[in-house]
């Protein structure tokens, strides 16, 4: 890779491990608290200002994708060059699985405390959800959670194209903290089917560390094998989201 | 039409569907989840940021307007085209429209869950007020409802009329997140009577979409008929809103 | 009066009216829905929501006083005319009890579906609180209620001159919003005490209302004849809190 | 000290004083109120908006570092002149007791109607949480406590870099609510072990004050000897999380 290349990398792994430290830190503090530091609406608020956060520290150099579906989308519909998704991905991929292994690190004590040191995925003493998504029982059928999926990310991005357009802009370092709104927004209204990943570095990076820290291969085998929907899904999202906006409002003709 | 308007009218339209869908979204997820998964205090702000999100994918494009009472408000006291009108409610009527089959469509499950299969539009497996508004059981006479509308949407165009005047608007690529809040405190403030429609596309595109889609007439015969009020409430009161703005702070002199 | 000046009254007027639409409203919604459709948080958010709004329909025109104690303290310490403090102030308190009457207008069914028609200003049926404030019990003598008093108008003046410094302000345009966060953490912070008045207009207006429209003259005599207290309190607190800022921080040279 | 040193370390005064004045304010309301007037989630917004105020009354003057944490690793990192690091810790850690005062004062009463007039530092009838931090009881071993302080100014340290960095930075006078937002975001994801100090001056000054004030030397005793960690740990911290911030995303090259 060329040099430049390596710093958007290295700024693309530090922003998704901001955005995840947040992420699965609010959560880790609403669960292991059982409620008492934290409320479904502070992981809305918290899950959006993780993201405004995370493209503070990575924005100016990297664009802060953060997000495998966003910079599918932005290769597919914007121009961003194909060659760089993959270490794109790479990066946030490992972004979150190091920002999950600090989290864990940070709620050692607090985990022991909650479950007697015995990993539970789900139920009542689980804690798989702290850093991966998990269906809803109610989700049985496979389209339920792929059309969430599908839905929460063609949102994400549909928003998110306008949120870049200069049409419609905020002025250029407000962009981070409209897009963590977005996604409040999308938590608070898509969030309770299966956990609103909407990101598959989000949800796979995290999902491996809780495999190898001792939930063990049991997150991957709940809800019926459900991994792998966060990942699908979102790509699949994103792509459609973007395309839905330049049908509907049209690309941005002035470059920014 | 001509082509500019096709645009505006397509961009008028997606606004209003990202509105409904993070609207009628939140909604959705704070009944489905039998309070949960929301409050009631994320649902005004969830509000908010649909409509700050809707304006940031047309309001470059549309002007945002997303609302027939705002559509009919700058056609009487700013200029806005007469021969637009009808074609912006149309398109705002039908955004709303779609984003509530899109809500329906990523809830269907939870819905089933939550009902058994039995659509009801109030008590307390009801869903009728995921899509549209109903008065609470106090509200029993005509006046009462219709000056809560009137009040509301009198609020939100008066202010709206603040919030754009070049005296003392913010920068412009922040006006749709104080529109965002203005909608909320609307909502914290002037929700509780019948739900703070204030927005005739809102309550009446998801209303017949829920008509048709298993809940049957009784939308429309709820609270005394109360369907027509958010439609006649509103467009009322947002005139008269831009009436007392000018009338206070005076019609603003400079194009911005 | 000038012509000038008129206008800048009748702006303050309508600013005031606005705060005081959405202060009053969300505490109406809130004890008329027993807590059901609001929350201390929506409360302390709304204020400083309607204080943000108010801004945005009056600073370009009047400075956005709406507040008593700002008069005086900007008249003190920031040479704003003498002799337009008493058609500031008098504008303040009519807006706030116009306000008032309108919330009172809106919410007329729902106070009668709550109290059963006997306004009582104190105790579970009590809705004075709606409009003006009242200590809490243990706040019995003399000093505490004024402190309070003091103290929160002077953080309120202290902090606005530092967020209207040109050395440290925000953009133009967003010093509302500024403003209305400064409220909400007064509210968050100094709130329990006696209700963060801190603002004559806001307390004394309603309060006249409330007198008039229904819960007599107990308003005037609950709390030890309190009444007085919000007017004085806040007007010593935000001439000392412009002091302390002028001595800590040092006066701004720069015009802005 | 030179005069402008001087004016410099009065608004460092000024500023950690309205912060405490938020923090311990909003915290003695939740306590004092017995959860009826606040919320762990009113307590993370407070706490962030007392940060941003704190300041809009400094930054032009003094570069608001507000917490020794920041000031050693803006010495360490960018630059800040080392003669300035002990009069700006000084005045932060002044300023955080002066404030403890003032909230000490203005809840004197709701303190006694809570304990009795018998103050204690830990237990259901507890108040010194108001004004300093203490561990949970599960975070028995040194280890934990430490790391949670590490980690947590790490993360602020790590995203100031960045918010400050003008290759991603906000519009220059909206610096202060982003940096409020991640101290929000912090407390809701790192709160929970420890009440997240991340902030010598912030802990030390208010814990002196209830020692003084009545609460007595077990301020210092509790937590087996708890109150040197949120120094020693935030200090290390705010070192470390500037590092990494300069390793992943690269020192900014243009002066702002």
């Amino acid at each position: 890779m060329a040099r430049d290349t390596w710093r958007e990398v290295l700024a693309e792994f530090f922003g998704t491990f901001v955005l995840i430290l947040f992420g699965a830190g609010v959560v880790a503090q609403y669960v292991l608290s059982r409620q008492v530091n934290g409320s479904y609406l502070a992981i809305n608020l918290t899950w959006g200002l993780g993201v405004a956060l995370g493209c503070y520290v990575s924005i100016g150099v990297s664009g802060a994708h953060l997000n495998p579906a966003v910079t599918l989308a932005v290769a597919v519909h914007r121009g961003f060059p194909w060659r760089k998704v993959l270490p794109y991905v790479t990066a946030q991929v490992l972004g979150a699985f190091v920002a999950a292994a600090v989290v864990y690190l940070t709620y050692r004590e607090a985990l022991a405390a909650f479950d007697g040191g015995v990993r539970q995925v789900l139920g009542p003493q689980g804690t798989g959800g702290i850093f991966a998504t998990y269906p809803q029982p109610y989700l049985t059928t496979f389209p339920g959670g792929f059309i969430d999926q599908v839905v929460g990310t063609a949102i994400l991005m549909g928003v998110l194209f306008g949120i870049t357009d200069p049409r419609h802009a905020p002025p250029a370092g407000l962009v981070p903290l409209i897009v963590g709104l977005l996604v409040v927004a999308i938590g608070a209204a898509f969030g309770v089917n299966c956990g609103y990943a909407i990101n598959p570095a989000r949800d796979f990076g995290p999902r491996i560390f809780t495999a190898m820290a001792g939930w063990g291969s049991g997150v991957f085998r709940a809800g019926n094998f459900w991994w792998w929907v966060p990942i699908v899904g979102p790509l699949a999202g994103g792509v459609l989201g973007g395309w839905l906006y330049d049908i509907f409002v049209g690309k941005p003709t002035r470059a920014r």
